[in-house]
């Protein structure tokens, strides 16, 4: 840090935003920037565990966002980095891939029904973007239907079309419609041209920021398959942020509905970076036949790191560990609101919930409680959903339950009740 | 395995080829598929220390591809690990980055000459077309200017326009110029229109497959820089691949061509899975501007392996050693096809050869020698360029030396001299 520059008034993060600011754009970028939550936020954490995160200045936060999904089992999961240290100090990333990979895929082949192959890669958007590719070299169609305001990654053709850095060709092929309304879907493939639809891309459930979290409707995921099988598209479930954690077996897999591809990262390896694409019989041939690599795409640690985490998952029913702390929560701040006189959505399965002050469409009552949280020691998201993992017991969420009660009186007295 | 499937002649990588064949397409995909390599080659390796690897059968071999790239420090370093671990037991994906992002950020813009911001992502793909959005964004133009033959990673702007899965649409700003041909360049920008180009993208020298590597020609290199001045658009450095390896500084600086935007990747935490997207102060602005964002951009731990692993190259004068292994490995071949009268080519930076069979058009002698190699216990690509590493001692290389040897003498004997 220059000497020459005027101290600020309180050394925030122990002088590292100040520092960040000179060598990131904007002093962090993308969603792990905290610039818009205010100071109340941390910008640097040093350390989790478990369920708690705490701050470089040494501010202890329960944590509620789980890193935006991957830490499915606590952070620093004693098991999951001895299984990824094993597989480092054997070689983690050599010429080619290891055993695990074999074996990593047969567990997910086994586990999630409709798949019958698996792709490996790093990032979301990689997982989501090779379905694509792979949903156009099978079907010889161009043209990709997405929901509006569903988040799919940074691929050229999910982003949306005014984004910075975007042509008009990149979006060319993407069409909208709207989650949970089949005729929407029949209008997008009208639009499209039903002999070029290549594929229709779903999050398992309504997940958007900014909005209440808003169920599948069944009638809808089985006209959205039904439509596909007409027109001979794809279905691509995107459980990027779903997966494992809703559903081990796919997103879809509880009412019946089966995808041709879907798309898997976040909590695969508690907190490795792995994603993966899981694909039907009839896609095989086409998803050999896209360019599809990346100098750390097979990486043995992340990939163990995952067998150990599924298998922890499992041997925990870590469902029902997650319904249960999930629904205590959302039935405690429920519980709160009410008692508080205001007026607030907690919407979402119970891992994956939202609170929302209703009434509220520049998000002021939202962000203020958001940022009271974070005072108390709760980390949490005003406008994206948030993850429960399994290190959040019974214990921690009462615990949290008493921090965001805090919050709740401070917003009332701040704004009345509504 | 199903034991109702007759048993291969010989169970090769230990019955995981087989296994593999049942779950992942083609059996492994991208270029860590050695199916086109042959039965020499192992799909399947167990182990790397040092600069040699083991596949799962127990075959030892001298590893010249250093996984085309990233081992830069030898596998399994046990410091870069131990850093790489203290992260993870620390937290290594956290709901923000910690504080070894800024380090790592601060040393890069210290160490590399244009840079004065970094942004960190996962893959080469991601910090390249990072690099493409933010020359459009910054420049409000959309045509991307890049080399035939040169690899720029899988986004759809930088694919061959007829690579399965992709439309016409992906490719219409793309438009291809010849590598050292500054005349093919202002073709290019004519066609493209000069109001109209965002970015010209170079590798630092020209290491396509399949074709002898060629240095740069400085002239062509500070042409295009004058191209990019005069029409006002961002000349972008492929450092994907090269970074760190051939000059930690960028991989123009020793020729006095500084690039606005430059992607890293490969090499940056000596196998850890990190990319960085490094910019000039005037771009800050835009690149601040895209939408750029994963998952697990901002772990911790490839960030801590990356730090270690520069700081060990420098403290090491890793250039120093690798040329010095490069140019003894390039003269020891070069001596060895004169002693068998073989017509070869042995090109390339010393740290990155490749050897090519001269009038071998389908590469068939050039894949006989190289799987003859892998027979005798060296493991290199026939038509991709090698990676040294500074585990790659004199001794080492002379031990490889021998081995290739035999693998000369068998080619010679097949085919005669030539």
């Amino acid at each position: 840090m220059s000497t020459t520059q005027p101290a600020p008034t309180r050394a925030i993060d122990s002088g590292l935003r100040e520092r960040a600011r000179r060598v990131l754009p904007n002093g962090m970028y993308g969603h792990l920037s905290t610039a818009r939550l205010g100071e109340d936020y941390p910008q640097f954490l040093a350390r989790g565990e478990g369920a708690r995160v705490w701050d470089v200045d040494g501010r202890e936060f329960i944590d509620l966002m789980c890193t935006f999904g991957p830490i499915l089992l606590g952070h620093a999961h004693p098991e999951v980095d001895t299984a990824a240290a094993a597989t480092s100090a054997r070689g983690d990333v050599l010429n080619t891939p290891g055993p695990e990979t074999v074996e990593l895929a047969e567990l997910l082949v086994d586990q999630v029904a409709h798949a019958d192959w698996v792709m490996f890669s790093k990032n979301g958007t990689d997982a989501t973007t090779l379905a694509v590719l792979t949903a156009r070299a099978q079907t010889g169609h161009r043209k990709v239907l997405v929901a509006t305001g569903s988040y799919h990654g940074i691929g050229a053709w999910s982003a949306p079309a005014d984004a910075a850095g975007m042509t008009p060709e990149d979006h060319a092929n993407t069409v909208s419609f709207e989650y949970n309304d089949l005729a929407s879907v029949d209008a997008a493939v009208a639009q499209a041209g039903a002999d070029d639809v290549a594929a229709i891309v779903c999050t398992p459930y309504r997940h958007d920021v900014f909005r209440e979290q808003e169920p599948v409707d069944p009638q809808f995921a089985r006209g959205v398959r039904s439509i596909c099988d007409r027109i001979g598209a794809a279905l691509v479930l995107d459980d990027v942020r779903c997966g494992l954690r809703i559903d081990p077996r796919g997103g879809w897999e509880a009412i019946g509905v089966r995808p041709d591809l879907s798309a898997w990262s976040k909590s695969l390896a508690n907190g490795y970076p792995l994603a993966a694409l899981l694909g039907a019989e009839p896609f095989r041939d086409a998803a050999g036949r896209i360019t599809a690599t990346g100098s750390f795409w097979l990486a043995g640690a992340p990939i163990a790191a995952s067998l150990t985490t599924i298998r922890i998952f499992n041997e925990l029913d870590g469902i029902a560990l997650l319904r249960a702390s999930g629904e205590r929560l959302q039935e405690g701040l429920r519980a709160q609101v009410a008692s508080h006189g205001l007026s607030v959505s907690v919407t979402g399965p119970p891992q994956m919930p939202l609170l929302l002050f209703a009434d509220d469409p520049e998000f002021e009552r939202t962000l203020a409680w958001a940022r009271a949280c974070a005072r108390h020691g709760v980390y949490l998201h005003p406008v994206h959903n948030w993850f429960l993992s399994t290190a959040h017991d019974l214990a921690t969420i009462d615990e949290a339950l008493a921090r965001t009660d805090e919050a709740f009186r401070e917003v009332r007295d701040a704004y009345g009740a509504s």
